[in-house]
């Protein structure tokens, strides 16, 4: 078993030949941010791989972050939480991130590293309380302070606006990832549209936690300008259509935190309120398809993945179910085994469905009619154009063809959708499949 | 990568020597029941192992059943709980099972097909309404019913009440078990000392959902005396505790069935009421711990499973969400993946157990007042009665001594064993690793 990917080395050799097209040469960054991506090894065997990540703003930014729901939370979660919180998320400068250590399940002290690295990063900065801690990498360990604290002057100074400088940041914040994650954006406001602005994002993130080290992280910034009022809900309601939509192995970790930076250094009238609704749904818009595009990367750099799974359940009698019961599919070993070994076997998506709106164990039995098996469609939809594969109609097995059925499930891209007939509502889920290298990754990950 | 097991040869090459200690070489088997399992040919690849099972009982059984909560039930499933319905779980007296195709999303015809297993049975038996019908195996496809039916006078005929005949049978009902699973016990009731009641059990399943074929099948038989009415409450006490405590993958088949026969051919006073507090508590007793030996065999054989774990949740709010927390654990993808890898991880088991209550995405973050970090500890329970090895104290991280969780992690057996701190429930789960040979059997099962 050849094992393909360790952390601080992944990154280090050539990236591998089927990702590299997802990684830009270009790109069009938001004016006035700099970033950073600098050595500092964090972990004392990473001798080349950039882990100390700088994005920083030359003026006040509103700011907002969704972090991870995970009952144990890290350090610089606590952290910046607070910082937002303290600030009304007005007046933010900077996001500080390291690779290589999660600080998390750290005790008090982990917290003092975290705001170590904060108040470095806002003396370079030369604004107190403006500066968002990310860290990713092993729980249990305490960061190695004293080196990141040396370095954060470093990346400052080493901070720039180009394509290059925001790749190294990018490649900066990956622990397992096989490529670095960075998109960019132009985009126009109804009400100004002579202005153009940008939003720039960066991801990371192989599994939901990696081996040995943690997280989903995702910077976004952008020129446009945003109130601080209502950052938080434009950032929510993204996050829960991208990065809350996707799953690899389903653990969530005690570190993931998107943040979003506006520092409106492009111009323009100020997106303060709901009201204005033009310009609120376009910004909303491009905020929720530029972080669903970041976020289906991660789900294409899944560990061991070979395939990336669009999971489409329609004609739902609610939102919510629609999205436990694409999880579920999403989530299920079994079916994520039999697209990995390419077997059209759609028992297991409806047995998956089947269970994923019922009781847990020890509690009384519920009806679910949410599900109706006389009602539910399964189809294999290939994303060539070609004709959908239908596998259950109306809640009767069709004859597959299973020629038909192998050339589709031939390709990369797969999607499965599943129609409910108890509602109109929907939901898009992305995920992977399960093979031997997620097991190498993660079982062999010490040996 | 080895395809160590595949349906119909599993069982008919020799049993691995590691398991062979978990077959027994003979048994004390409950009066008035006789036992068969022969050839039938479900599968048409299948020419060597039984595949048609037989327990039936020379007079009229109490009997109860479990079923899958799965929404999409298989033919079997909802014929056998009508029949219990229709009887009032009295006057029962066979239950007939086939491998190699679960009858599960089969319409209309899969229901006749079940009907028409029992009512051969029952027509043998001379009893009509009176057998509960298993299947296990591909999901979507109609039984080969006219095959089966020829064979069912065939396997009354075989049935008898030897050791032999219930291991035959017991292997009727494998799919890609690696050994069947029969167990059997003599015990005693309170109110009457004289007497030896017998109970006997058979069990299969090696994923929840194993490849292409579905399903726990579970059949207990005693010639204890008990009344219908307490069947119910006293069979879902002891699967509470024993087959819902499992997990190998998660994925809840469609077909999922643990049957309870009782026929009183051992005579005594008849069990009628939980007012009978000794007789029904030692009953109780007896029915919980064997079904838990049982379904531990389970795990014993989960598909490609290279250990054993007890997880133990201690000092919980609530067994509900002890429970929770024991099933998120054992589920997690990147513990099981670790415990594979004899990774002393314990970030991961904090991890889950840090998600295993929080609010899905798209809902407000809960509080899940049940777990404090400051109050949780974790620790490895080496099954060998030597120390344990703490590796989280009230939240804070022990110095671990890798040699000695290497020692531990060496080990087939493990015990996990969080300290929540929070209250004084607790509950045991029961689950396997997750190993390359997984992913084998599940994803390159048609290749």
């Amino acid at each position: 078993m050849k094992f393909t990917r360790a952390y601080s080395s992944s990154l280090n050799g050539a990236i591998p030949a089927a990702k590299a097209k997802y990684v830009p040469v270009s790109g069009t960054y938001p004016i006035g941010f700099t970033a950073s991506g600098i050595l500092v090894g964090v972990k004392a065997g990473n001798t080349t791989k950039p882990d100390l990540a700088l994005v920083t703003s030359d003026r006040p930014c509103s700011a907002a972050a969704v972090f991870t729901k995970n009952k144990f939370q890290a350090a610089p979660v606590t952290f910046s939480r607070k910082v937002l919180e303290s600030r009304a998320n007005a007046g933010l400068r900077s996001v500080i991130v390291n690779s290589g250590c999660a600080n998390a399940v750290t005790g008090i002290g982990g917290l003092e590293d975290a705001s170590e690295m904060a108040r470095t990063t806002d003396q370079r900065v030369g604004v107190p309380d403006s500066t968002i801690v990310m860290s990713t990498g092993v729980i249990g360990q305490r960061l190695p302070i004293r080196k990141i604290i040396d370095h954060i002057p470093v990346a400052y100074h080493k901070a720039g606006g180009s394509h290059r400088h925001w790749l190294d940041c990018a490649r900066a914040i990956c622990t397992t990832d096989t490529f670095p994650k960075l998109m960019s954006r132009s985009f126009a406001l109804p009400s100004s549209p002579g202005i153009e602005y940008r939003i720039a994002g960066m991801t990371k993130g192989a599994g939901m936690l990696a081996p040995n080290m943690a997280t989903l992280l995702t910077i976004l910034a952008t020129d446009a300008p945003i109130a601080p009022a209502i950052m938080t809900p434009l950032l929510k309601h993204a996050v829960d259509r991208s990065f809350n939509s996707i799953t690899v192995d389903g653990d969530t970790s005690t570190n993931d935190t998107v943040a979003l930076l506006a520092n409106g250094a492009a111009g323009g009238r100020e997106l303060s309120s709901p009201d204005q609704s033009a310009d609120y749904e376009a910004f909303q818009d491009t905020l929720t398809s530029f972080a669903t595009d970041l976020a289906k990367y991660i789900v294409r750099d899944g560990e061991g993945a070979t395939k990336f799974v669009t999971i489409r359940v329609v004609d739902a009698a609610s939102e919510l179910s629609a999205r436990a019961i694409a999880r579920a599919i999403a989530l299920s070993p079994l079916v994520k085994t039999a697209l990995y070994g390419k077997d059209a076997n759609w028992g297991r998506i409806l047995c998956a469905a089947g269970y994923s709106l019922i009781s847990p164990p020890g509690q009384p039995v519920n009806d679910v009619p949410e599900i109706v098996p006389e009602r539910t469609n399964v189809s294999f939809v290939p994303t060539d154009g070609s004709q959908e594969l239908k596998l259950l109609v109306d809640g009767e097995p069709e004859e597959v063809d299973e020629e038909r059925a192998s050339e589709i499930l031939e390709a990369e891209d797969l999607e499965i959708l599943v129609k409910l007939g108890t509602g109109d509502k929907s939901t898009v889920h992305y995920t992977c499949d399960f093979s031997h290298d997620y097991v190498t990754i993660n079982g062999d990950y010490r040996t």
